[in-house]
């Protein structure tokens, strides 16, 4: 491998193909957190005060956004949310429980079986669209605890890929409601906490390298319970037309945020099938009243 | 194979999968014309006593939407355009010109040689965009054409295959100047005639089982000067979806027709970079005047 672009003396440790940039472990480091706070700043995601929560679960995206922020001198906490899926939650548990003691940061747990009741497993048996219920549980969870504990803003670790193959999907399928909200960073507003996802310009690819050099231990295996076809899908062709045509993700997802997003979402209005309202149970925003999560509370009990 | 849906006596000759409809020859052919007719209906491409400029390349698409139109007892005549690609050029007219005879309508022919002094593969050896050149080239002689002389419409062959991947190939892209005129239909205007595609809505596999049952005789070959590398990557990436996902492509592209172009259309003007003009040499429409065929015939005088 070449020499590191920045020093020039010491060898490259990592090549970034879509910045055609080859770096010794200390450069890339730097380069990697000077990208993420440009992508803040960017996106006006938060501001240097601001109090994050970051959600958490065990696999790289999550520890190397926290590690990043903090060294970054950002003011983090972790959450985890224990979705009761036997071994695997227990091991991530215990994933995220290490990582935060090494960097010295507090982690919350949130247990969706104390709070509800249910465990992930209980949802398999009763529905088949458990997978996006269980998006639905997770986001319901780390948006109240990150509320009720007055946090500015609530971090999540999705990356280049992800954004630009759920980018595939909602357009392949064109879901108009979900396009109109595909943005980065996401204001407060009728109960929900701001939302921002930083890792969003970088690829898996980086982030890996990042969590390697920085010997991050993080979960590799993916949840027993989702085969996660259809995902797999989109995430294969984004892949295919990457190889192909290099530099498609990154120009498809920010020329979308450019240029399409102001659009879909200056129509926002048009495409909520039902307004929001409050559940009046547990004062959480919903689409109706009980929300999911009540209604599988009270099932649970029934 | 099954027996026929409509007649449930003879055998089936053809299955149309999307569809999921086994149908013999004779009611095969019968639900072709019928849907292709809906087509022209629903888009409201023409009326039944409008005078069809159909673009004939000698292809399955143009031959099979010419014979399936004048089944129908539309008022049709062909424009063959000849680019003066050696053999190719002179294979299909002939393949173009046998078929027209056949039908018994007539199809006139129009030289890019004689009209400009140039052939295709004289760009070839001065750009390398020829591909998407030749196609401007084509759609201004079809233009010119039906307009001096007179016919309500032009129509093409262009297929659900073709729409598809050129939606996707534009989606990916974000060329929102393309999304925003992706329609079957556009009206007549600042020069340009009316323009349809009635098979808009038909797979490659019909089209080919029509032109198999009424032993037309197609030319096969694909250009020889295009490899049309790029096109040929996103209809790839569509016939994966569609084997993945039966149905995919006629949801991505009517689904885009109905949700979406009406929200790119209204914007139109914001995404054009240069209004329209008139050619002050030739006095076609054109971005720039001389336009760029009167500046190709200047070039080869020159």
């Amino acid at each position: 491998m070449a020499r590191c672009r920045k020093c020039r003396q010491k060898k490259a440790d990592v090549f970034i193909p879509h910045h055609r940039l080859p770096l010794c472990k200390e450069h890339f480091l730097e380069w990697f957190e000077e990208y993420l706070a440009r992508t803040i700043k960017k996106f006006k995601m938060f501001s240097p005060e601001a109090r994050i929560l970051v959600a958490i679960s065990g696999g790289k995206d999550s520890l190397v956004l926290w590690k990043a922020l903090d060294n970054l001198g950002y003011h983090t906490e972790g959450l985890f949310v224990d979705l009761g899926i036997e071994d695997f939650s227990l091991i991530s548990r215990r994933v995220a429980e290490n990582f935060a003691e090494e960097i010295k940061r507090p982690l919350h747990v949130v247990s969706i079986k104390k709070e509800s009741g249910l465990t992930i497993p209980d949802l398999k048996s009763r529905t088949k669209k458990y997978c996006s219920l269980c998006g639905s549980i997770k986001r319901y969870f780390f948006n109240r605890f990150a509320r009720q504990n007055n946090f500015d803003v609530l971090v999540t670790g999705h990356n280049l890929d992800d954004e630009a193959s759920s980018l595939l999907s909602n357009t392949i399928n064109w879901q108009l409601k979900y396009l109109a909200r595909k943005y980065p960073v996401l204001p407060e507003g009728n109960g929900f906490v701001r939302k921002a996802k930083p890792l969003c310009r970088f690829t898996a690819f980086e982030i890996k390298e990042y969590a390697r050099l920085q010997k991050i231990e993080y979960l590799t295996e993916r949840c027993p319970l989702s085969p996660e076809a259809t995902r797999l899908v989109y995430a294969e062709l984004m892949d295919e037309l990457e190889e192909k045509m290099p530099g498609t993700k990154i120009r498809f997802y920010m020329d979308y945020l450019r240029k399409v997003y102001p659009i879909f979402n200056r129509q926002v209005e048009d495409f909520l099938d039902r307004p929001l309202t409050q559940c009046e149970t547990c004062g959480e925003p919903a689409v109706s009243s009980p929300c999911f999560v009540c209604k599988l509370k009270a099932e649970a009990k029934g």
